[in-house]
């Protein structure tokens, strides 16, 4: 069968990643998913073994991807894979910062040794990053630190002696609020219209793919939806 | 014995540590150190168990400052542990970003739990940046991203409701190359004349802990040397 691109989603078990599965497989892609639990609808499914040190899991991801590739290359890396945690310098900022470290940095890093490796020349990769960290963040202090470093991240990949691909974009997305189940469970009162629809973001993904569309490399991309409309702004 | 005030210095045993641990013990303040090893110069020695994860670290830190202190606050915190890794994506990403996760932003996550609950209304934390991660740096990229978040978390910190004591002010500084045995062993050849002097960041230090001289709480203050003279700019 022949694809049109091969790519990687980096979460694709959580509400976003099972969404890009789906919208990248319904638009021919060959799918690879990498989390926690396998996606069945992905192509290839690489878990991730959380007991295992984050050096550990660089390895063995690394060796997974490139058994399951064998000779091709990615069109595409999309690393959607985080959590969130409240919290100032008052309580649990240790923990709670480590928790971030580990769902936003250690699965973006992951992603972007990835890319170095497997990445098509003029391929993309795409980091999660927050709206909220482009100012200071004292009521969820360690969320807002580990996006920040996600988007310095960004920056530094977005060089030409970063160590991507030649060719290759690396783009951040910098969400509000997404509109997955876990937002609809935890803040059943919110007005909704103001959230981003999963479906946006696979279709600007799907795009970014097959090198439609893509800013310039580096750009951090604000998704900030008003009356159910989504625009995507440079930060 | 009357002292000038109480500090901690987390780094005790470092170049820039073990600067701060004179000069302060100097200017007749109580000083205690935060370290892989002892500083015999310090009233008090915390030892860090490297082999500890980073919660119990923490716990085992906040447990024995609180015995040190007994009922008394501290006027200064100055975490100027730290380290450097070059790289980029290529090769050894993860790890470089792991150790720099370590040495730089958990050291300062911890200072500013101790902050949170030991430091006087009024007093000071300080951090430590660097000038360059104001910049993307594709070269040493793990280095950045943990500079970036330490940068964002005084930013975050500063906020009314960052969790510091009232009227307390966190510092960061933001070094271009300090003046260590390190990096002259290292860079036998470069011009030193750029380098900042650890006394004069070590004379900053005790300004501020005798509240002379502050600058307004979250200011990232970049140290530039030129012709040998220091200057403190707000970045």
């Amino acid at each position: 069968m022949a694809y049109a691109g091969r790519v990687l989603i980096y979460g694709g078990r959580g509400a976003l990643g099972a969404k890009c599965v789906s919208h990248f497989k319904a638009n021919s892609f060959w799918v690879g998913s990498i989390d926690l639990a396998e996606n069945p609808e992905a192509n290839c499914n690489i878990v991730v073994d959380k007991n295992e040190s984050f050096a550990g899991q660089e390895t063995s991801i690394i060796a997974a991807v490139g058994e399951a590739l064998k000779d091709e290359r990615l069109d595409g890396i999309f690393c959607v894979a985080g959590g969130w945690a409240g919290g100032n310098a008052k309580k649990d900022l240790c923990k709670n910062s480590e928790l971030m470290w580990q769902q936003s940095v250690c699965s973006s890093l992951i992603a972007a040794s990835l890319a170095a490796k497997y990445l098509n020349e003029s391929g993309v990769l795409q980091l999660t990053g927050a709206k909220a960290a482009l100012e200071p963040t004292p009521g969820m202090i360690g969320y807002g630190l580990a996006k920040s470093a996600v988007h310095h991240l960004t920056k530094s990949l977005a060089d030409k002696s970063g160590g991507l691909p030649e060719n290759s974009v690396v783009l951040a997305i910098l969400p509000v609020t997404l509109d997955t189940p876990m937002n609809r469970k935890w803040m059943p009162d919110a007005d909704r219209s103001t959230w981003t629809p999963l479906e946006f973001v696979a279709d600007l993904f799907v795009k970014w793919a097959k090198r439609e569309g893509r800013p310039e490399s580096g750009t951090l991309l604000q998704l900030v939806t008003k009356e159910s409309r989504t625009s995507v702004t440079a930060a």
